[in-house]
């Protein structure tokens, strides 16, 4: 059965298609398909897939360097190719907002300084702020911790027609209080199955998830934001396992 | 691994031990040891194991007679007892409260007039209103209905330390939805899984679910509240399945 | 105009007549008149009014001394007097509830261990659940305390036909901010009319308010919860005026 | 005393310097001094005092043509002109978010097709979505009409730093309920009162508020909603009287 496929159909990292789709095909077969529907023409090439992480595949982090920049030089190479993308990202989000049909919700997980403010606000700035909503998660208030871990993210997931950004996420649940050695291995064990179920469940009920780790490169971090994305799809069905050598950012499997 | 099992331990429909365990043993055993912790004794016998559903337990709600009286043939009788269990239900409370380690969600389903509001004004007019809260869930909002169905129930899940009763429930969106035809059959059969997967992280999460289907007997309506209590244990591992010819008023499996 | 007058009307500390009656006249002739329509009798003398300020009136707390037993000498002829009282309490709530018509906001302030608690739970244990809720304020979350400082009361102000209780409140703000000297002089001195204001939007929005001060007797704190109580009326047009030598718990003048 | 003026200082609607000014002097004075932290330029002239209705100012919406355009004859020179506007508004945007002391509430009022949702997507698509927020109110859900008017407002007034944006208000309470005659008189007059307090209340806690009518030229639409924008400045003090010839699209004065 196709569920939400996030991640790269049609050479994007924002998964346009899968979003948008009228008919909700399988989303493979839509990307393949010529968008006429669409307003704007996809953005040029290079695309990401490089950076997309497919249901059930196994990554490590480790092996992908934060300091690879592409064949981009300057700062100005990434202005110019991010404003054609925002422009698009714009129209596709008119049309999502008014099909209300579906949302989507964007998970940005990094470490401190490894970029996600400066994502949103270059990434999405040209979106019409009635259809979008960003949340930042630092520590919970007392209210929020004395409920289950998912409560406050939940509480704030979109609604038809929405982008939700999330800026840090219910992945810090199984990475914080890991290295901070907050909670007992069982409870932060069994989040990851919490937060596979949680995921599809959203998934099932029309929101589109995407996932994505940002890491900062080890030397410059000037006009890094854009190299460092790393798209993470998270689908109903197998959620991608990353190996536990897998650098702090990313929650790496528990099982 | 066990999780909060509910209902019945030490022969009482409200779970007393298993919510309030200090130590968390297996509840059963618990439940054999005497607890000595505990203010108010054990209400006298009869309870009502009778009414209880096992996880994995197929039942069917049609062998159940909602005419039954047991031995209560005069109204009095029913209050008298009643004052005992609220008495208990306080203290077993304050306990709760004062832990703020488990809560205690009491899920309340039945077709109109099914004597919820009955239940809980008789049931729960005890309790310090400081730890107890009721959430009274009719058609949903705007707002609610462009989430997915579970969001207003889980943003209104108890924090610890405290009872929530909802007085409808989760089980309407997939009840109510097919009898009614809003939706299709494989969204709705899809919230079996939607469900038991929330309920089993709620459980994993130190929240002891207690859901009861109430059913009006086919006579008389008064003083029957009581005698028609079901109560269905709802565990983070496998809930029980109810067979397809159950009446409205508690969800059937959909698998 | 007459809006809502809270407070001791027919000799009751708890203004049944002026949240119950369906025609809404005066409160004062309601009170004289019979109230034929309340189930369960007004409770025997004696009242409280002594400890009820008027809209307008000057009170020193100083001049109230939190060691008055009045007529009470054991705990159980308090026990049993409250009794009656949680019984009306519980009748008069069924038809504030039923109707939907208006909704009571009851205000506990007090200092550390000054019996708030106590009150919630001996005085509104009577009280169907389903209509009443209880909200405890402790220090602000961050993202509380981002928003004016009336904003998280609002937000939990009653709705038509419930009962809230605030456990600390929106008094705070004026009090500890003052004795911690966490503000601005200035600041703190506009809240006077902020809550003002506040407190006569809600009345004339159907929220009735009884604010209370509960002070702990100087020498032993057994059984004194009832008699430490004084009732501060809260209308729309005039809210009492305390002197500046009150005792913190109670927010004094801010002009 | 100085509170939030809003509105035209330095010869633009946005109000900027009242918003930003990090020393909060006299605004009028703030105005006249050179920006120099600002690190975008004041746009060019005109700008829009014109449209700027001060506390206590006696203004009739009917002697404002809706169908005047200024200078502009193309969409071509509005386009151009809104594109320095936006980038100043994220610039702006960029350090009240950074300073978290002040918020901004845009209050947009208009009738049905008055170009509301065209401005927020023309005006505001510039700003990070993570310093913005955008409401819209419909009618009322059964919980929000089951508290008093405002209560829905308040709840989502901005909290510190952030830009919130009202498409359609709490002036819907003073006119839509008076055109259809949901509301007693006594009722809708005393709200304007209240509103007041409201805004009051907000503009003492650092929320500078500005309130505009939109009014669709009678004519022709396109390209319309640049000058039909009618600002309103909401100050502390006393709010601009407009006069009951007024159209429907903004209260006019109750008393």
């Amino acid at each position: 059965m196709s569920r939400a496929v996030v991640g790269g159909v049609g050479g994007s990292p924002f998964g346009y298609a899968a979003v948008m789709s009228d008919h909700a095909p399988d989303p493979v077969t839509a990307a393949a398909a010529p968008e006429e529907e669409v307003v704007t023409p996809p953005p040029p090439q290079p695309d990401y897939p490089r950076y997309r992480v497919e249901p059930g595949e196994q990554i490590s982090l480790a092996d992908l360097s934060p300091d690879e920049t592409e064949h981009y030089e300057r700062k100005r190479d990434v202005k110019d190719e991010l404003a054609v993308h925002r422009e698009r990202i714009a129209d596709v989000q008119t049309r999502l907002y008014a099909e209300q049909r579906k949302s989507l919700l964007i998970v940005l997980q990094a470490m401190d300084t490894g970029g996600k403010d400066g994502a949103i606000k270059h990434v999405f700035r040209g979106v019409n702020p009635q259809g979008c909503r960003v949340w930042s998660f630092k520590a919970p208030s007392t209210e929020e911790s004395s409920h289950d871990f998912l409560w406050r993210y939940h509480l704030r997931t979109p609604s038809r027609g929405m982008i939700t950004i999330f800026n840090r996420s219910h992945y810090e649940d199984v990475l914080v209080v890991r290295v901070k050695d907050l909670v007992a291995e069982e409870v932060w064990r069994a989040r990851y199955d919490t937060i596979c179920d949680f995921e599809r469940m959203l998934a099932r009920e029309n929101v589109v998830i995407l996932s994505s780790s940002c890491t900062s490169p080890r030397t410059s971090r000037s006009a890094a934001w854009r190299r460092a994305w790393r798209i993470r799809a998270s689908t109903g069905s197998s959620p991608p396992t990353i190996s536990r050598s897998a650098p702090p950012g990313m929650p790496t499997s528990g099982r």
